[in-house]
């Protein structure tokens, strides 16, 4: 394997070359005002005259001169020799200082009868008194809202001089297919510069993408030469196909200085950083989460030092819902989804792949984690910057235990009552843990078909410290998967494929095992392990196994014979207090609801008999059902 | 006076009117992806193919079928029969189920020998480890964000079937004149629509603007069925001029139905709703900011039942800096000032004249005080939904005391650093109490020309319970201004204008009436009182008043004649602990440079010499002088 990144620059130092190593184009433009929403200001923004300009009367009503009231009382009214009548929004002549309400004033033949004192200024908005002529209403620097819109065009702002940058981006990959294009396997759609140019263009930039070049030096020597001609700072975007990063900086060396190439930041390793022709040159890595992170902490604070503004940034602290290892010597952003759970805000880090990108698009916010750390347990309390709106939190419910996919369909229906299921799978004995923690709104478990808790042995302990209420989702068949039809003699004639030890399916075909009294050895391949039941089913039909331990559902999903052996329960177990919460209400009447139901029966995986129940064990360990009526709880 | 509005509706029940009272017009409409940031996702949005549609191999080597490499060890080595080079990206056919590390393998003449087993799926993407086919990206009503865009590209979507609707808008007034035409005095450009279109274009909506109609029932009419016709909802923005709103409520009665004309809110009792042609018609008030609350509170929850959204609302707790009064029975909105003073967040309420469109420019939020509340005393901790970024709030600065235009011109200097001053006048007293409460970082102080601190007899009190530094601004001249050049003999003979009791001018004047022995009440005017010097030098040049107290800047500003009398010092008192702020540091680093001196003495109504000097008073009541050099602090 070829050593790509001979040393590896600190995100610290790193940020210093970039900002260090480039002058600032100093670039701006006219923008028509209306047109302006999310600009930064360029310079500072005087009104162009007094608003309002004169005086003007704020009530209908008469325009007096306030010292010739002083003296007015109801013992001893005044008669105003002179005064003049006005309407709200007149001008009140600059020999006047006040108005009085039509109402507070008598006639006396042609002339107008007081019974009390103006104070100057009464009832009137005094010239200037929004804002004087040459005065200053924004800043540089400012970001434009829609409400300054209507103050700028009040006072007389027409155009906005705006912070502008030019930006070139270079899509490279031999892999590549334009957004449009069906990509055929092994290829994929280019879609980190259309990322690229969302991203900054939402600071102000001007992007200009360049049509896709393939991974040759001369082409891309070409394509840089143009970018770097016509634009402030260049990106180039990597493939993740071998060889383009290194043609990237090859060529950028040719045509001027590397100034980086790799950078001890997770996802991100690879950006890098060239200065052609004084410019700056970024080389995003080709892996979407990469890019992004490479965008976000390279790309936007060299546009911020240049004066334009990423959009707020918004920060919540979050305790760790599940314990998150880093690389020490990295620094590393993480996407996280954060709930609330009572009172406290709990985030669920989730995967660091840096090609999943449903890991950003499900994520709210996301960590800086610092490169000295290696590691944070749960519980432990960390800053998330959100990526949505903060609204969203209330809608997010975090899961953790075992997942099914009865699960992602409730997910579904759930979406569309704008509530968000997120779902970490961390098994029976991580939903116990979560449930202790307080780190779950539920944890969905696998239970074994008797109708008693205290028959579930893993549950039995915790039953006297927690009050737990369970949900039942489905009845859930298990069973053996396989090729070709087979029958229980046929175990230790064919290549089997496990699961983990902690997973239900595992513990059945133990028991199976132990009921039948055959020897593990005596099974081919059951030392042949996978994480999960749908990749039991997926080696089996790959031809990797010839048999494995897995659902009807997952099986029928991958076309395979099954031989049905055992039934367990899938339930939603969750503190009883919880039931109180409006969003478990809905979720449970979710449950409940005919669609639902009728979703997992389609399937053909699930009985769903009792679907919705719930069953509660209160402190003294007797069991209770309680039922779910018309929005609120009825116990039984 | 007309009475307008027979009855207000409370702005719940208006609410309710709002939302139930029409049909969602459910309208979307196709967008390109790489426009579609921050629209709304109008249906459930499917990955078009899985992602990565194969197994992809994620590192350069050996394909092979994991359950040849069972035994592997380093004892034993296994010989691959079966077996295919593969580099990064390249598929994996599904015969095989794992990678080796090339620099993990040993060549055996043509064949990979190896030492250790391999984990099915080691090293390879898995098909649909992204995504699988089919599968929601994205749910109805998500808000799409710039990252979002990069997966949706590589899942295959080339546009989202977006949430909009069509809002006309229908500007009436005849004070009004277009964006770019000179209003003349009396006269106001129409810049409630342009701030109405931004607004809700930002949430998804298309607006039409229509020409200026004059308030002219029949013009009105005609502009209203033509815009009711081509939208979903319409604005009508009423001038503030006398009539318009009245016509606008008649037309509405006169084509279909008035539901609700004037609600309980602050600002923004105006606001009226009516139904046409079972459309929605909204009634915005004349008065900007009354506009911005129908906007905010009325327009864009309309259209968030209709699916749109509203840009992230986010909010922080902040202690009130200075008490807030407000209409019980109202529900009133009021733009707020955020500051951090040490660990604590302040706010300042701002100016709630509805005219007063600098007062949201200024602000960094705004507080909704629900109806039952009659107000609340400083330090109450209250809701601040931010209207900037977060980070706006550590650059701001909370003055709290006497204002001068010496402030005003280092508020202009500041703002170049990206610092905001906001300064509340609340005089000597409440610069103390401001003090006492830590309720702002700096108190500005009219301060006795004594170099002793101890000669201030308003302060004394307070220097042995707080640890104070003074940093001094400047030495201001204080005397009499007047229209024609007097001498302190005319006094008795002219009519003099005066101010608040508790300003230091009035104090001053007081002082210099008792020495000379002169009798109050032989001043034609001592109990005519303005609010503050401003308001002094405009009454006598508007020829209210021929003489009153103010400062040599503030009379020669409005070309007054001056009579000098006495000097103060304007001083910025503030905790001693305050200097170890690093926005203090820089803003006792501006008061120190050049730039800010020549400021100052540009205006020739200041002495500069002992500008940026720093005076302490610690806990024993003796006195040291402090410097600042090279952004340290020096004590001697």
């Amino acid at each position: 394997m070829v050593k790509r990144y001979l040393s590896l620059c600190s995100l610290e130092e790193a940020l210093n070359l970039l900002k260090n190593s480039f002058v600032d184009p100093s670039r701006t433009e006219l923008v028509p005002l209306i047109e302006s929403l999310g600009r930064i200001v360029a310079a500072p923004i005087y009104a162009k005259y007094s608003v309002p300009e004169v005086n003007i009367a704020a009530m209908d009503g008469i325009a007096v001169k306030s010292r010739d009231t002083l003296d007015a009382s109801d013992q001893s009214p005044v008669t105003l020799e002179e005064c003049t009548l006005v309407n709200t929004g007149n001008i009140v002549p600059p020999s006047f200082d006040a108005v009085i309400m039509i109402e507070d004033t008598w006639q006396d033949g042609e002339k107008y009868l007081i019974r009390k004192s103006a104070a100057p200024g009464q009832h009137i908005r005094a010239a200037g008194e929004d804002i004087f002529e040459n005065r200053l209403v924004l800043p540089r620097g400012h970001r434009i809202r829609a409400f300054d819109i209507g103050a700028l065009a009040t006072y007389g702002i027409v155009r906005i001089n705006a912070r502008m940058v030019n930006v070139g981006i270079i899509p490279t990959g031999s892999e590549l297919v334009p957004l449009g294009v069906r990509p055929s396997p092994g290829q994929v759609v280019e879609s980190n510069t259309i990322m690229a140019q969302v991203f900054l263009e939402a600071m102000g930039a001007h992007c200009t993408r360049l049509p896709i070049v393939r991974a040759d030096p001369d082409e891309i020597k070409k394509a840089m030469v143009s970018a770097v001609e016509t634009n402030d700072l260049v990106l180039i975007s990597a493939g993740s196909s071998a060889g383009t990063r290194d043609y990237t900086s090859q060529v950028i060396s040719s045509l001027g200085e590397l100034i980086f190439h790799g950078v001890a930041v997770k996802p991100g390793k690879p950006v890098m950083l060239g200065k052609i022709n004084q410019k700056p040159v970024i080389g995003l890595p080709g892996y979407p989460l990469a890019a992004q992170t490479a965008l976000r902490e390279f790309a936007a604070p060299l546009l911020e030092a240049w004066g334009l503004a990423p959009a707020p940034r918004h920060r919540v602290r979050a305790k760790l819902a599940t314990p998150l290892s880093t690389d020490i010597g990295f620094d590393e952003f993480v996407p996280v989804t954060v709930g609330r759970i009572g009172p406290a805000y709990w985030g669920v880090p989730n995967s660091r792949s840096s090609g999943v990108q449903m890991a950003t698009i499900k994520a709210n916010g996301y960590s800086h984690i610092p490169a000295p750390v290696e590691g944070y347990s749960a519980g432990h309390e960390l800053d998330v910057f959100l990526t949505t709106d903060p609204a969203s939190i209330e809608r997010t419910l975090i899961f953790s235990g075992t997942l099914d996919p009865a699960l992602e369909e409730l997910g579904i229906i759930a979406h569309d009552q704008g509530m968000f299921i997120h779902a970490v799978n961390t098994g029976n004995a991580g939903a116990l843990i979560a449930l202790k923690r307080h780190a779950c709104h539920a944890a969905p478990m696998n239970l074994p078909a008797s109708s008693l808790l205290a028959d579930c042995p893993f549950i039995l302990p915790h039953l006297s410290s927690m009050d737990l209420a369970f949900v039942h989702i489905a009845m859930i068949q298990q069973g053996i998967a396989s090729h070709d039809s087979i029958t229980l003699e046929d175990l230790t004639s064919l290549r089997y494929i496990n699961t983990r030890k902690d997973s239900s399916t595992r513990m059945a075909f133990d028991q199976l095992l132990d009921s039948k009294g055959i020897d593990p050895s005596q099974i081919d391949g059951y030392h042949h392990e996978v994480a999960n039941l749908k990749m039991v089913a997926a080696a089996i039909r790959n031809g990797h196994a010839d048999a494995g331990m897995c659902t009807s559902g997952i099986a029928k999903a991958h076309g395979l014979e099954f031989l049905p052996l055992a039934r367990e329960q899938y339930e939603l177990a969750m503190h009883r207090e919880m039931l109180a919460d409006s969003r478990i209400c809905t979720l449970i009447s979710l449950i409940n609801s005919p669609v639902y139901r009728n979703r997992l029966e389609y399937s053909g995986a699930y009985d769903t008999s009792r679907t919705g129940k719930i069953r509660s064990v209160s402190g003294d360990k007797t069991e209770c059902e309680i039922t779910f009526e018309n929005n609120s709880l009825v116990l039984s």
